[in-house]
């Protein structure tokens, strides 16, 4: 149903302009003009003075129009806002934009406003798009309800952008570039359509190839996950994200008002989602050109075909960091290039056709790696010589890209001479870059996207804790204010959480005959509330060897700390070391963590996320992930780690965390992993509300 | 004298072309347009046919002109060039470019070609560029004595580059572009002037300020640093290298013929050198822009002005990553700020001037940041919205910037509406950037260089073994063709090596003996040419603790081995461990290496490198990159580990390396290093010749 409410918002038939104006400059008038050069459909002109604009009649109220009205434009002072919403609503026009501005971003009184309007439009089953917000423009359609300075040409992009002025300046640069726009939409304060609704439409949109959006903040990170996930299983999603830095963060915070998510929470959500991610504006551009117009590669080895030594060695060096190889090519591809190419041309990857080569001699030598079973993708540098054909040689390689159907990247180096071919590139479907870095960089990425498709989609469905929470003792556990070691230990025993075996005891009577059971060494740790970092203050006390000193300590510890809860005896593990965590992130909730142990994890950074739930294989993807996983799958002939149940520590933290939200953080330090199939425990568990 | 040379050979004042043609098309008759178009001198073409040639009288040989020559430009094949490079000889021509290809590229014959040429121009102490390149072009003189298809604006950057095909390429960028070159230098084979005779050339140029440098090899690598580090304390060498990964090398090869050196030693080089590294062509042309028109920052604190909320955050988004950080401006002038900007502006920094900023405004707030002593540079962002005066803006941040003096860089966002103002941009000095990533690596990259530049250059003279490499006993040892553990100790001790303490015994009583000096525990290692990895196969027995022990061992290595040269008793060190390594680089000799220890430097690739000789304070620095450093330091209280130790054997064994080159790799592995003041200790060598 929501579907096709975006539907009607995007194919109306007739629409209303609140606010437009006669005025050049006006940006009622903006919206006029550009409806008027784009829109078949019936144009509406609402406004106080009544007047004819530009030859259309004018109403003073969207009440006086005598047909239907689909969408409604609204473009007057923010305070006078909520009553035309009303006015929209009593005309049943249940689809709106506000580009007005003047709401959530000029503080309080603003955000008044835009609950006002909010119920409203809930009121009525209003559409919204905006306020505060550029408008949008279908070319499909076609439709320009916006007050931009340019309509874009068509194309199969949907764009959507969080940033009106970001909007503007794509816009500009789109004009000049070399794909076009199917839909271009400015979501401005997101106060009803946001990226969700979005995503959705242009989902299942089938003239939309390729999704890009600009964000700054994610409102419902959960729902956003396994939206884009299902999406982007179909057709490519490419984000760029600001506000991930401490900085930027405040930035983003004194622009719109939200409230930002963590980086780790973010980039975790959109690999967790194939969300493909933009790292600035050069690079949504690139990716948006190469995903758009050509087929995904099916694997990793590329073939570049040049006319010039430099620029082709300068692309080569960048296949290994893009996750790309050189193509090894046949002996038979080898032969043919022999048998067409000049004595001096190296007929080896990166293949050099020579300075002086046409379009004919291009052709064949790409015909010949195009042919080739071990080439995946290829890339063609071509540097504009005295007697270099760049429309014929587009043309070749135009008609060979379409009979073989493998991924081509172009990287034509040059601006004076290649620019204005631009259209002629855009003819033939063939993505086009000046340096070979990006021609790179979006065939890493297009294959990297290529990889995730074809990966099932696993939808994880959490393990139910509902009884268990429910259950009183760990109910009254749950609602302590702090918990210690031994309340963490208690909730999560039950649940299968493999932790190191231990006694909570109050004296060293008791310890010893704990040991009866654990056997020496132990560790001895003090139990409090108060006492977070027990290792910094002298609570902890590792291999502990016997009775004696085991009494020993005890007795330092009571006298160091007074009266605590207790003091945990437990067994000392080897194995590798590890540390899980989880942390409550308040745009994606629970964010789970594994990184090397020790001060590793800290100095090397040697960590991964997932959002929850984590599904089994994402568990073994983080795990793989952490470099220390070199150690842990056995290092020079030693046996491999226990990493299964690292994974299924992993898994169970992220479903234990959504149930038990009370959790705000979690840490497991050190989870000893000990060889395969001896499992890994536990050791230190710090719960944090 | 050198200098002199090629001054004159950037100043002829007549020019021979040898090859000149009259047949559009040909290379002979480019060159005489080009230099017909821009040469004020003398013009004699020279040709078999001694014909008339675009209204010159033409010459069947350099011989028969009357005048003197002072440049002679040799287009003709390959096989007649070295009886013309006689004629030039005759001639007294003193300069020459060959621009005919048929050399080294082509294989062994053109290889002999070129041998006969070099030992041609040393009899006649001839300079010579080329062979196989495009000549050179001097916007100064000026003079295009080249085939390029353009002649580049002035400016004052230098360019020269190893690719023919490159520089073609870089020229139609230039056309387009918003800064011009001085000198355009095709280089190609490389025969007699090369990138150290270039660097050293307008590295004394007073008006060059930029030198830019593509290169595919170097061939004299610690000549290159020592001249490259003199001039990059006066003006910024960018590189850009390619051939740096494996497959990329290969090509490099195939391409020019030569041995490609490591990339560890290139970027060290360069880093050492103060060179500015960029990663593609890209960086190469923002690059160069900014460092052309801006002086360098002062710090490292910026402020962000910009008319759009969405790109002012990606931009901010980007400084951490880039070695800046955001200003943050006094109050004073935030509230010069909230006096001149509307109240819905941000006046912290980013500071947003909204999007119906005009010039007026736009300079208001620049002044304000400008004045401010917490900022030491400034990004200026904009967004073309319909009221957004680009020419305006522009005019009052080039004023702005004249009279402050303070690093600016532009990014105004869009193409259509902004590409047509690059020469407007260019006549205020201010490098414009389409994108926030691109302005922020430059100001990045100006700031590191600036750094570079303040930091006094040290000479570092290495230590003089040669009385004792000539030394009887030291000779015989380093003769030998395999050396084992002992012969390398017993080379290494009395030179002042931290070594551990060990003996060399044949049987377990010598063994047990010598125990007496180094106390229980003991390590045991079997020492043996024919075994280089000891541990592997079971050569290594660590923390042995009694006579008992130690005697079993013996026993059971000697079972294992057989004969050996002896077994090492040594002492067990505690500390953090270290890697170090020295290994001769074809390019750059001794490559000394300093890393975290243990699995870890292979697991988490914490390394780094430098080119011997080494100073005190560079082998401070390579120890300082590592990660690892922190705990050397000392983390969370602990004491801090003897650095200084760790830097004295770095810098001895660069010196080292550098005078015994029969030792072509040097492992030390393990390096403990303990407590400062308690020193380091190699605890295991491996010498590989």
């Amino acid at each position: 149903m929501k579907k096709e409410k975006l539907y009607q918002f995007f194919h109306p038939q007739s629409v209303a302009v609140i606010g437009a104006s006669a005025k050049p400059g006006k940006v009622g008038n903006d919206i006029m003009v550009n409806l008027q050069k784009t829109f078949s459909g019936k144009i509406y002109p609402i406004n106080l003075d009544d007047k004819e604009i530009a030859g259309l009649k004018a109403y003073k109220s969207i009440l006086k129009v005598v047909g239907k009205v689909d969408l409604a434009v609204i473009a007057i002072p923010a305070k006078f806002v909520p009553q035309v919403v009303v006015q929209c609503g009593q005309k049943k026009c249940h689809n709106i934009v506000i580009i007005s501005a003047g709401f959530r971003e000029t503080g309080e009184g603003g955000m008044k406003l835009e609950q006002k309007i909010n119920s409203l439009i809930k009121k009525y089953g209003i559409r919204l798009l905006g306020p505060n917000c550029l408008g949008y423009i279908s070319t499909l359609l076609p439709i320009n309800a916006s007050f931009s300075a340019d309509t874009p040409n068509q194309g199969n992009i949907a764009f959507f952008s969080q940033s009106g002025a970001l909007g503007t300046a794509i816009l500009d640069m789109v004009q000049a570039q070399k794909f076009g726009f199917g839909y271009f939409v400015s979501m401005g304060n997101k106060l009803d359509i946001g990226e969700i609704d979005l995503l959705e439409y242009f989902g299942s949109d089938s003239k939309t190839k390729v999704i890009l959006a600009y964000l700054e903040d994610i409102r419902d990170g959960s729902k956003f996950i396994s939206v884009a996930s299902k999406i982007s299983k179909k057709k490519p999603i490419i984000v760029l994200k600001s506000g991930k830095t401490e900085s930027g963060q405040r930035a983003v915070s004194s622009h719109t008002g939200s409230l930002a998510g963590s980086v780790q929470a973010y980039s975790s959500a959109f690999s967790q989602s194939g969300i493909i991610e933009a790292q600035g504006v050069a690079d949504f551009f690139d990716f948006a050109e190469g995903f758009s117009l050509q087929p995904l590669p099916r694997g990793n080895r590329v073939a570049v075909v040049t006319n010039a030594g430099g620029p082709g060695i300068i692309l080569t060096d960048l296949l290994p960091q893009n996750g790309l190889e050189l193509a090894e090519l046949s002996s038979a591809t080898i032969n043919k290039l022999k048998k067409v190419l000049p004595v001096a041309a190296s007929t080896i990857n990166p293949v050099d056709v020579l300075g002086d080569a046409g379009s004919d001699r291009y052709g064949l030598a790409i015909e010949a790696v195009l042919k080739d079973n071990h080439v995946d993708s290829l890339a063609v540098v071509l540097t504009p010589q005295k007697m270099t054909d760049i429309k014929g040689t587009v043309k070749v390689i135009g008609k060979l890209s379409r009979q073989y159907k493998k991924t081509i990247v172009l990287c034509f180096m040059g601006e004076y001479k290649i620019v204005k071919n631009y259209p002629f590139f855009k003819k033939y479907s063939l993505p086009q870059y000046a340096f070979p870095l990006q021609s790179v960089k979006v065939l890493g990425k297009m294959l990297e996207y290529s990889q995730w498709k074809n990966k099932p989609l696993l939808m994880t469905k959490p393990k139910d804790y509902k009884k268990y929470y429910n259950n009183t003792k760990v109910k009254k556990v749950i609602k302590k204010s702090a918990l210690t070691e031994t309340d963490a230990r208690n909730i999560l025993e039950p649940l299968g959480f493999p932790l190191h075996s231990a006694c909570l005891v109050k004296n060293k009577e008791q310890a010893i005959k704990c040991v009866n059971e654990i056997k020496y060494p132990v560790a001895l740790k003090v139990v409090s509330a108060k006492i977070v970092h027990k290792s910094d203050v002298g609570g902890v006390k590792l291999n502990i060897k016997n009775d004696q000193k085991l009494s020993a300590e005890i007795i330092k510890m009571k006298k160091k700390f007074g009266a605590v809860s207790g003091y945990l005896v437990g067994e000392m593990v080897k194995g590798t070391e590890l540390i899980i965590g989880m942390k409550h992130d308040p745009q994606f909730g629970p964010l789970v963590m594994v990184g090397a142990g020790g001060i590793y994890a800290e100095i090397f950074n040697d960590v991964a996320f997932r959002v929850a739930p984590i599904s089994r294989s994402e568990a073994m993807e983080m795990i793989s992930e952490l470099k220390i996983y070199k150690i842990l799958k056995g290092v020079r002939g030693q046996k491999s780690a226990d990493i299964d149940a690292v994974a299924e520590v992993l898994v169970k933290l992220g479903d234990f965390a959504l149930q038990f939200k009370e959790i705000k953080e979690i840490d497991f330090n050190p989870v000893m992993v000990m060889p395969k199939g001896k499992g890994c425990k536990i050791v230190d568990i710090r719960f944090l509300k």
